[in-house]
């Protein structure tokens, strides 16, 4: 895919404005991510406003990381504007499969919203189709077949894009499968790399509406700028900074020339 | 104004409590900051305590950047305990002007509760007075006269302290105004950098009751440390952590020799 | 003690699942300061969900820090159906003596909830037990003879073990008394160290049912790891960023060979 360096370029010249309602743990971080790829954040929650924000907006960021009944429904305003606005709307449903309650928003979300991409692990994406994964196996080895065609059975069911990210990040519309093989363990580290990676999905989302394309474009970035930030250190806490530099600073050329990605099935 | 280092002086000597309701982004980063300033952050929300809150601690930061109904209706209650204890109120109107519910909440607060010092862009400050203005315009020049002018307006109006923040920064009571030319650049690609910027304004307004000139110290103060911090580094990541390295080294000597201040209009 | 490093390398071993919830100030923090650990945290805050989540974990904590009465009652709930699922409690009564509203719903958390550690410094215990300390005494001496007594008082009283931190901290459970002389100053430079503690303390009490014996150790790691990453720097910046390393790289080792406790009354 040879517009991947130039989707990060676009991010960064147009500086899309990404609307985030995330969990209160990773606000801070989610920010200082998007800030430090080149785009614009911001997070607003109140029922009372979402919808006129979201109008203003390039990309909605729904994260159901520390939901509450408040935040569901000014999240089904928000989604709702944003699909009556053309605003891609990137869903990451935190903990779906952990507790009922998530999991049923996790569902009522994916039912009422129209999601352009749905991003989180193997078991987070298996409870909103109804399956469960063996989550240790996702994060030991090899991206598995079942993940693939667990990955493609979302993408078809909910009419979006699909990212389950693992020690391999898989992306698929249902129809055209990519694998990308950047990152680094020490992610895990790290409070809040997913949830950052599904606002970065965003900003891509937002000036690339081949969400497939945009997709593998942003995960083959983050990774490339993961890798970027490990040679540097493994310590979680010097981690955390050095990947916001590494965001920074990974250019167009270090992703076309590091990113690791191939595809399982061409698009048509 | 020969004070500037000498304030800076009085909030590590006295390490006033400052009472901050602040939006769930920049709440580290904001109680880091004023930690290494030397004052003494707390954070309290609720309706039931803020008041008492408010009577302990000697300054009041009101800050919507994520609003909620409920915060500003606690908001209220806060400022109204503030102004009857003769508590200083800080107000930074984050986002005002971009959706209605911010720009009438921002209003809402200017009029109901006294502030002492507002501070915002030039874009909120001119919402909060009925104003738009082009906010291009304020991040790549010098200060124009016209936001001079928008600032003495504010400052008649709601008969407090304003401050515009932007390349120069500028702050007025409607009759004394100065300009302060410190900080960098890479401010704006860490977020909360603005709002902890109330924040001090809120501990220097707690040991010095003429806010004009409280305020500029304060300026001068995070401009210097700010200007310390990009020495050493301008990628995000390390300069969010260098920041707060210099809010707690820089001294009074180093404000006294690097602030770049002037006044345009001398106070009678 | 000779398990405490050996409780240490249990925490890495079974990485249990922490339950926090905790203020929004320090969310990001506590859960780097886990993940660095080597423990699992999650968040959840939903009355609709945190009953279903406190059975998956193997430990919760309580933080009144930024207390709202719809978290306080999502506490509650939490609270009891940890009790019923012989999951252990620790409370962190954060500002407990500051309001009327903390100090009333730190007794309401005690006399409803069944607690097994309850941890804040003197002024906040004593609060719980109806008393009052001097809290500049604590932070500028010696343990003190009355401390030692406030804390087996407020043991006894609420049948659990009781963490009094400040320059040297009390272990006790009304019977078996410990003072733990390890950390550093900078870590009142720092927010949330002592909410992250309370969390720390969670994930000991995961793997130890002797609460006291978890309670020592975790505060002698704790304290370990503090004066590790204070030889690297005293900048508070820094320091955040240094801690969260050392958490990662304090060995069973540098436990056993640099802890400095004593008891105080020997348990049966």
């Amino acid at each position: 895919m040879r517009k991947m360096g130039w989707l990060l370029e676009q991010v960064r010249k147009e500086a899309p404005l990404v609307h985030n309602m995330t969990n209160v743990v990773v606000t801070n971080f989610v920010a200082n991510g998007l800030l430090a790829l080149g785009a614009s954040p911001v997070m607003a929650y109140a029922k009372e406003e979402v919808a006129e924000m979201v109008r203003l907006s390039r990309a909605l960021v729904l994260n159901i990381g520390t939901l509450t009944p408040e935040e569901v429904e000014a999240m089904m305003v928000a989604g709702k504007a944003a699909n009556e606005a053309n605003v891609p709307v990137v869903f990451d449903p935190v903990g779906a499969g952990a507790t009922s309650y998530r999991t049923e928003t996790a569902k009522r979300i994916l039912s009422e919203v129209k999601i352009s991409i749905l991003r989180g692990n193997a078991s987070e994406i298996a409870s909103t189709v109804g399956e469960t994964v063996q989550t240790k196996g996702v994060d030991a080895g090899e991206v598995q077949g079942d993940l693939v065609a667990l990955a493609e059975k979302a993408a078809r069911l909910f009419q979006c894009t699909v990212v389950i990210t693992g020690k391999e990040d898989i992306v698929t519309d249902g129809n055209e499968t990519w694998v990308i093989a950047n990152g680094d363990a020490v992610l895990t580290r790290v409070t809040g790399t997913g949830c950052l990676l599904s606002s970065v999905l965003g900003a891509f989302a937002a000036v690339e509406k081949n969400f497939v394309h945009a997709s593998v474009a942003a995960l083959a970035f983050y990774g490339v700028a993961a890798e970027k930030a490990a040679e540097r250190t493994k310590l979680p806490g010097s981690f955390q900074l050095d990947f916001l530099n590494a965001l920074s600073e990974t250019t167009e050329e270090d992703v076309e020339i590091h990113a690791r990605i191939r595809y399982i099935t061409k698009g048509e």
